[in-house]
């Protein structure tokens, strides 16, 4: 074992991996991943630069954990059992529940995933499969309105960028600690999707 | 007339204050307000600073007047007859159709005014205008719930908030040269959020 595994293992006192990820994540949504460097995400968290590479090998490894950790979660909506069993209404209503969960959850990686814009191999990597979700979304948005259950009979993959307009929206004004719940703006946002 | 005003009336060769707002505004959507100079505009446009200073005063004017270009639109579209006559429900159908159709026409300044954050007076101004549209907005999401208009029976302000989230996407994905119609875009946005 390795003097920095060990550390590693031990951990800083104060942080693990995944508390430099999160003031990371604050900081590239604030600044901009490309304005961060590791040197400020060292000041805020009060560790030296050494320290932080004791968990992470570089800036762009926490840029692909943060997006992991939104498009892992988005991608689990779409495997989980409600999303892939019953009518497609149900499927359909089963993601955007999710993806609305996984937001209010998960909302400063999910933001930081909808900013990507493909300038490095890592964004690129993110915005493929972030793609591939929303091509399985235009999918289901089919589906149900072959079943008569979408309102709106425009293109699939049309209504399904409009949906998820709404429910991208969240990361512009959905305060965790609000009035209203997660559950509750899933309510809403189903109640308009859906003919139910 | 001074001879400043004089070459304004008269216009450089290639750009007159438009011109420049246009590759202004473009540079602030992909640098970001603070990282755009005037000298990075100069240099895009091919003309001296000086130049662009005989068309405006500051870079903070070229904010204001994009600024001014999205929130005159959009409070154009509260004031029109179709947005202020006839039903909640045919008012509030006038407010979405007019809003989808001034961000496909102004694509460009409605996404500058989207970011904006609030940092200097004119960011704030704008921010202000902003909200004074969206309880304008919810107002009339309210009215049209009264009538039993709108699908969804949640807060009014959410229920705006989410419609505008869906039209405010427009930004982040329509393309002028697409298949998909503004007029398009807007039927479909109605089909989801009214009930006729």
């Amino acid at each position: 074992m390795t003097d920095s595994t060990d550390t590693l293992r031990r951990g800083r006192p104060g942080y693990d991996q995944r508390g430099i990820l999160e003031v990371a994540v604050a900081a590239f949504n604030e600044h901009g991943y490309d304005a961060t460097s590791i040197g400020m995400l060292a000041a805020r968290l009060g560790l030296s630069k050494s320290a932080i590479y004791h968990h992470v090998a570089s800036k762009e490894e926490l840029l692909a954990l943060a997006l992991d950790e939104a498009l892992d979660g988005l991608e689990g909506v779409l495997r989980s059992p409600e999303a892939t069993t019953g009518s497609a209404a149900d499927r359909l209503e089963a993601v955007l529940r999710g993806a609305v969960l996984v937001l209010a959850e998960r909302l400063p990686y999910v933001t930081l995933l909808l900013r990507v814009r493909g300038n490095t191999d890592v964004e690129r990597a993110a915005l493929q499969r972030r793609r591939a979700f929303d091509r399985a979304v235009a999918r289901l948005v089919a589906e149900a309105q072959a079943e008569g259950a979408v309102r709106a009979d425009a293109e699939a993959a049309v209504v399904a960028r409009l949906l998820f307009g709404m429910i991208n929206s969240l990361t512009e004004w959905y305060a965790p600690s609000g009035p209203t719940t997660p559950e509750h703006l899933a309510d809403t946002i189903v109640a308009l999707a859906l003919t139910r």
